[in-house]
């Protein structure tokens, strides 16, 4: 059997490697239209940012064997061609056209089973200085080599970076450390928009915190510099002098090639892939970041430009291409995560935002904030927000923001998604429990008792947003701190609340509103006393108190300091 | 209504405060027999080890409020009796005897729901010199404050901990820490029960790297001194001297009150509750250490003896006092955790000898080692083994350990077991990836891929204890190392093995047995290259090609270095 993957990045080796463990005797090519193969993309930005130096890290195995040609053809047996460019697909005569590209020589190669792993370009606006020197992305093997020796030279003062998403953060990160100044520019009125706004503003507070200037609700008119960038002049007009920029605005499915060989695509231009991952010709399997896959929240296909995934779809279409269709790839909730400094900031199935959007309205929420570890082992503070259904309780979403341990959290809940978990199975998980690892009650956990306290009614909870949009319309809702005097003078909202402490609240009733009707918010600095307070309040009367939820550790507007 | 709360450790508090959350007007109280309420005893051991040194950080609220009797007053309007005993129930007339262990005074207070939450108490065999100074359990606070001044003073020059269970090691690691040196003597072939003997070993080796003197397969016999301990005889005859001991052999339900009043009790000496956490009198409730709770793989009762279960048990049986049996406890998978040093050992569900024990025959488990980030972000080896059905490929089971991110490992695979989840999800699951986290496939996929693989029978496995038991058994199969010729020369099995590096196998198969029906063992550190190798063996035509599982990083006998 004579198979050909057109891509070396992520997805094509998997494939290919998977291949020939299961089959011993296909000839298998690799055809690579860049020099390298197997690059481990992810890692650009920590090469970058000089958490190591030795680009060879980026495409070697764990022994420290680049994954060259030699390597594939020497350990298994594949033939690598790099400089490589696939030009097009004859489907009738199962064929590929292929051009080498250092030597412009073209020939066909036949194949029985075609893979296509073309990857997702940058998407680059055709905006007037985007060929000026010094704007880039940072999508390719050069591209990384070529930002490491900006950050390493230490000549740029100012470096923009075009987009707020996922690479975009970790590369502001990575200039930040560096030692050069970072502005990031945003379109949307956030960065990381797998987050919902409330909490992204967390994530806007730490990275001003290190001194990067986040300007979002704004986006890019045109670079200007004579031969080499020297501004940026975003839509407001208004304008940035820099040294370098770099575009991070997401990528695009490279499909261009399927779609010139009739193959199907999709609405947002991904090679249509069936569940064992292969396409509308039937000899012809596609993996990675060209595709769409199913989100298993909203059943809807869409491009998932993830280097795990792509790795998984490899491994998936490499069985079945030898097998026979055996192995189902069922789809992605949608996890993502992302380290700014020393926050963690992820994501796993739908925000709340998109899960409005995509016609989830019966949805119950919580957010909840608490140390990742008891006190005494150093813990570490960790906001959560959890999404629901609320007929079924099944959860449809997690977010997490904080200096704790974020990945773990985040991990259980995108598994608890995609065992269809619900709130009455989260409430009760048995987890690993001991002092270095969690409190008694994991985060996760905890935050699933708010959500079923508000699922069942026992608590009315109000968030941060809600109440700053109240306040901001000139609101005076009664607000009420429970926290100690002392913690109130250091930091506070300072927007005409009254301070009890939690432990004097039953007996200084009278300095509450008269009328038990009236609405009462109670918070804290996580709002665990908050809640205290406010059952409290519901056990002497008040019929309308509400939880500010997650406290001012989840607020992430302006306070008083 | 009148609720009695008897137990002011984990459980009790817990139920007690939900009561109120949910019920401003109920009268409760708690019963304590001891001094404290609310202590975080899994904080002992680093309390000891001197991780912390204020007591008061382990009876506190996250703002250092102790959880006093005026803190359960003021702050949540619950009576708490301290220093006072509970002495027997009437559940005809629904009142407790209690007697004010200070003064002697004795009363009888009336209920209408009682919960119990009295806990377990440590097992101490009545063996001679049990009560001479210096011969201690781990278990209240008063221990806790006496054995940390025993590691401050450092006095003492040796230890010995009898019992090398969770509580065991943590105590180990506590003082070796202070500069005293431990013995740890356990009755069975391992530390660490809940493990298997393979992984078991591999913590022992890390045990005695850092020091420990660790005997198994032995029990304490006697202790001898005069006045204070000396030394401590084992059933072997063997005496080791020191000047104190430590025993954590494991607890016991403290379930005589229970006995007493006539309520059901399980075979493990546990309180009978149903899933509402009610006792066989409805009127009575009980959670906690005390309980036997439902194994959600085994269907079995079982004690549980865990202070985040205690919680999460106290805080259903709270609901259900108040709302009326509204919330269930499903039960527990068995979910544990251990630092060790560098290492982190953990267990969810069940181990193979677990399940063979449970009569689960019908079984495939893998074991797999894996860095737990790429090599470029530093990563941690961790040793996975996994466990699943093998009809339906349920997850049954999940091992770990080693010196990486364990407890996000174990996390995942505790919810993947309580979500029913099998291997078909858990070789796709869409995980948090970026290099700071993970590598692209996250450790516990590829482990669940090399058990799909053998599912399949695409791959053959051997384990160490099965290579092991056969070479000490004098057989001599053929061992193929495919790691570097460097590799080898700084550390190998050095049992007769060949050296083919994996680049080179597919040129030297003349250096193999002739027959290709001859037994072919691959390996390589982790036994990636040993898969690799194994499969293009298989494609060469040998027909008995198996990996060592894990291979050297799993190993956990000799190893010539």
């Amino acid at each position: 059997m004579k198979i050909i993957v057109i891509g070396g990045s992520a997805a094509g080796p998997k494939v290919a490697s998977k291949i020939r463990r299961l089959d011993g005797d296909a000839e298998i090519t690799i055809i690579q239209k860049g020099k390298f193969l197997s690059m481990a993309s992810c890692g650009y930005p920590y090469f970058v940012g000089g958490v190591f130096d030795d680009p060879n890290q980026l495409i070697a195995t764990p022994t420290g064997v680049p994954r060259d040609p030699n390597f594939f053809s020497a350990v298994k047996n594949i033939t690598a061609r790099v400089e490589t460019e696939a030009l097009s697909i004859d489907r009738e005569k199962k064929t590929v056209r292929v051009k080498h590209l250092p030597s412009g020589k073209e020939e066909s190669l036949s194949y029985d089973k075609l893979v296509l792993t073309t990857g997702a370009k940058p998407v680059v606006p055709p905006i007037p200085g985007i060929d000026l020197e010094g704007v880039d992305s940072l999508q390719s093997m050069e591209d990384a080599m070529k930002l490491k020796e900006v950050a390493k030279a230490r000549k740029c003062k100012n470096i923009v970076v075009i987009g707020g998403g996922l690479i975009g953060i970790e590369t502001c990160e990575a200039f930040q450390l560096a030692g050069i100044h970072v502005t990031v520019v945003e379109m949307l009125d956030q960065v990381l928009p797998f987050l919902d706004y409330d909490m992204a503003k967390l994530v806007e507070n730490h990275l001003k915190a290190k001194g990067v200037t986040i300007i979002t609700g704004n986006g890019v008119k045109a670079i200007k510099g004579s031969g080499a960038v020297e501004s940026v002049v975003l839509s407001d007009g208004s304008e940035i002098p820099c040294e370098q920029v770099v575009f991070s605005i997401g990528v695009r499915p490279n499909s261009g090639l399927a779609t010139q060989a009739g193959l199907a695509v999709g609405r947002a231009g991904g090679i249509s892939v069936n569940r064992f991952m292969q396409t509308s010709d039937p000899a012809i399997y596609a993996a990675g970041d060209c595709v769409e896959v199913t989100n298993l929240i909203t059943h809807e296909k869409q491009p998932w430009p993830m280097g795990d995934a792509a790795n998984l779809q490899g491994r998936v279409a490499a069985q079945n291409i030898v097998l026979g269709n055996v192995e189902e790839y069922e789809g992605i909730v949608g996890t993502g995560i992302c380290k700014v400094f020393d926050f963690t900031a992820g994501s796993t199935g739908l925000s709340e935002k998109k899960a409005r959007a995509e016609g989830f309205e019966n949805i119950v929420t919580a957010v909840h904030a608490a140390p990742d570890k008891p006190g005494f082992m150093g813990g570490q503070p960790l906001i959560i927000k959890l999404l629901a259904e609320k007929t079924s309780g099944r959860l449809l979403g997690m977010q997490v923001v904080g200096t704790g341990e974020a990945s773990k959290r985040l991990a259980m809940a995108a598994v608890a998604i995609q065992g269809r978990m619900g709130i009455s199975q989260l409430v009760n998980l048995d987890l690993p429990y001991a002092p270095p690892f969690s409190p008694a009650i994991d985060n996760l956990i905890t935050a699933a008792h708010v959500l079923e306290n508000k699922w069942r009614g026992f608590m009315v909870g109000i968030s941060a947003m809600e109440l700053k949009e109240r306040l901001d319309a000139g609101e005076k809702p009664f607000l009420l701190d429970v926290r100690g005097p002392d913690e109130f003078e250091q930091m506070r909202l300072d927007v005409g609340e009254t301070l009890i402490p939690l432990g004097k609240v039953r007996s200084n009733l009278d300095k509450l509103p008269k009328d038990k009707t009236t609405e009462i918010i109670t918070y804290c600095k996580i709002s665990l006393r908050g809640w205290e307070a406010a059952c409290c309040l519901k056990a002497h009367g008040y019929t309308n108190v509400k939880v500010l939820e997650g406290g001012l550790a989840a607020w992430p507007f302006a306070k008083k300091a």
